[in-house]
């Protein structure tokens, strides 16, 4: 803890929280470049021209490793003042990575962050544990699919919704490029698809989903989110690459709403499309997503139609489910071209709680979609002759 | 145009917008991967399952050229329909860019929207010349600075602020880092730095601005822009790559705030910390943040703490100056570890349609802070040996 002394004006509490950088040089580039860091993601400010001695010794990021990872890389952490964050999550992503992501050549492989700042940040309203109770399903993996394609009408969305939510997927997601398009307005959308969802549980006693795409212009997505609510929606579908963390964090804190939310990876590629730069798979889709609330993270799984590797994926499963101060565990949701072949093998890779989301692959595994989908909650539900190894 | 047959449900207008994406690989890998990505960002769904023709033909993306760039890369340039955006800035980025930026090797290069899609959009509501009208400079560079460090008080920054303006600086912002800190309060900065300007623009006769910085958690980014117009700011500082750019253009569009928009990069690195991935700085920089309503594009110049490229730099100026239907022009903003020793050269390479933002660099100029702001305006006032070359 920081002594305050008698000329302490800031009143710092003295915890910190911390951030691992990984940067491509030697140790002696690494401490250089991790001086530049800590000063540009605080003061960004000539030390030499700051009077006060507190602003230098604990806002300005302070250094407390380097590690020598292989002959070209280092990491170095740096902790930052809990009070930089301003305890809230835009801020804090700010500080984390703000001017620095502008940089090559350095990548956030790691945030460990003080129980001050957790309870500050809520997270997942429902967790595993809370969805899994809202959706009447205690122990198997949770099955999700996407209507699709962009360009059906929605009464033709509606349709295909309640053919899936007859076959037992419990969770019946909007593609995420459904927004608010001439052809398939929004709100139309979800009253059908609400309604098909509804009418289709009534029949198979089910608690089946219908998550819309709400993200859009800034209020709009709330707007979205609150109608979504009361056309009987239950669950959210979120991208915050293109919404932002900060306003997902808003709707999933947000008591009038109180939806679980799926968090999609759209357009937060740049961060993780490059290994020497950006942020590492496990923040940024696992602990990121679970920080802004996130109660499900959706990413492309490995061997499929992106180039994410095995590791990776199974360090954002990781990261869901990790502990975390008081905030819930989540949901990892492997996705991007899996096919029902692939269910066994993600059920021993990622274990049980997990949401298997097959999209097209849904589709394409027989010519009858309600027996695609009765498989697919087969296979869920069936013994796995592998153990999870979750 | 699209020929509209009897059987069109769709009704659309025929009307597209072009994206070119630079692969690497030779033609045959580009077009097999053009055709990837023209599924990727639209139906996301096998072309043999889609009944439509109209669907098939006209929302998929249509691939339109393929250039080969050199022995490793080739562009390649889809045409999407308007109705796909929504005629919505969140959405327009989702197809662009949104699950396609999670692939490796492939970067948005050139985007060009036709009018029915810039007409929705609005983008800057002041522009060059509204922001010239408003600061009453009409033909000089523009002077920007910043507050800081992050860990004074409210009262240190207000002074600060009243010696930047006596000074003769048009617009001083907010260090991108001063949130809503213990330590400094977003609402008691913002009233006393912006009275701090009143006070000193009595003494001068300038028309200088406060600009404090309103990004934070989704609709509080919005209650902040409204504090501080009520509080007398002059203009805003919004960076949304935190707080998205559907967000910032909600506050352009605001009559409510109608304040002149700075746009801070801050965190939107991931995008152009890698040249053979990510955004184009010129699209990123330039057209998107002009998009979003920001009137003057904060970015890191060349030859300062950051690694951008003279060339990526003068990319981003052209974009935000050229013609781009009724939307106006907005200032190129190069900064981060600027001096008064750049001005001339700024000047020279950008033109004087530019906003020269020195924050640190101010401070270590010379020993008096007054005679270093007097310094940069005289600076900026004199005639150019070299005259413009934009």
């Amino acid at each position: 803890m920081l002594q305050r002394t008698a000329e302490s004006t800031l009143a710092l509490s003295g915890q910190r929280f911390h951030v691992t950088y990984r940067l491509v040089g030697d140790v002696r580039e690494a401490e250089a470049r991790a001086r530049e860091i800590s000063i540009e993601q605080t003061v960004e400010f000539p030390e030499s021209l700051i009077h006060s001695p507190e602003i230098r010794e604990h806002i300005i990021g302070r250094l407390e490793s380097i590690q020598v990872v292989d002959a070209a890389h280092c990491d170095v952490t740096i902790s930052y003042a809990v009070e930089t964050s301003g305890f809230e999550l835009t801020q804090l992503l700010n500080v984390i990575f703000g001017n620095t992501s502008l940089q090559p050549n350095v990548r956030v492989v790691n945030v460990a962050l003080p129980d001050a700042l957790l309870q500050a940040l809520h997270g997942p309203r429902f967790g595993q544990a809370g969805l899994r109770a809202l959706l009447g399903v205690p122990k198997r993996p949770l099955l999700c699919t996407a209507i699709k394609p962009m360009g059906l009408s929605p009464k033709a969305l509606a349709e295909l919704t309640y053919a899936l939510a007859l076959g037992g997927v419990d969770i019946i997601k909007d593609d995420h490029g459904l927004a608010d398009q001439p052809f398939a307005r929004f709100r139309e959308r979800v009253e059908r698809c609400a309604e098909a969802v509804a009418r289709a549980n009534q029949q198979t006693g089910y608690r089946c989903v219908y998550a819309p795409n709400v993200s859009a212009n800034g209020e709009q997505t709330l707007e979205n989110a609150r109608f979504a609510k009361q056309a009987g929606a239950g669950a959210l579908l979120i991208a915050p690459g293109l919404v932002s963390f900060g306003l997902m964090a808003q709707i999933a804190a947000d008591d009038t709403i109180g939806l679980p939310i799926l968090g999609h990876p759209a357009f937060l590629g740049g961060f993780v499309a490059h290994p020497s730069g950006g942020i590492a798979h496990s923040v940024l889709f696992g602990l990121f997503m679970r920080l802004a609330g996130a109660d499900a993270t959706i990413f492309p799984n490995y061997g499929g139609r992106f180039a994410f590797s095995r590791e990776a994926c199974e360090s954002i499963a990781h990261a869901a489910r990790a502990p975390l101060g008081a905030l819930k565990p989540i949901f990892p949701t492997p996705a991007g071209g899996m096919t029902l072949a692939r269910v066994p093998e993600m059920r021993s890779v990622y274990g049980d709680d997990v949401i298997l989301l097959i999209g097209g692959g849904l589709h394409s595994a027989g010519p009858d979609l309600l027996s695609n989908c009765r498989r697919f909650r087969e296979m869920a539900e069936s013994e796995l002759v592998h153990p999870a190894s979750a």
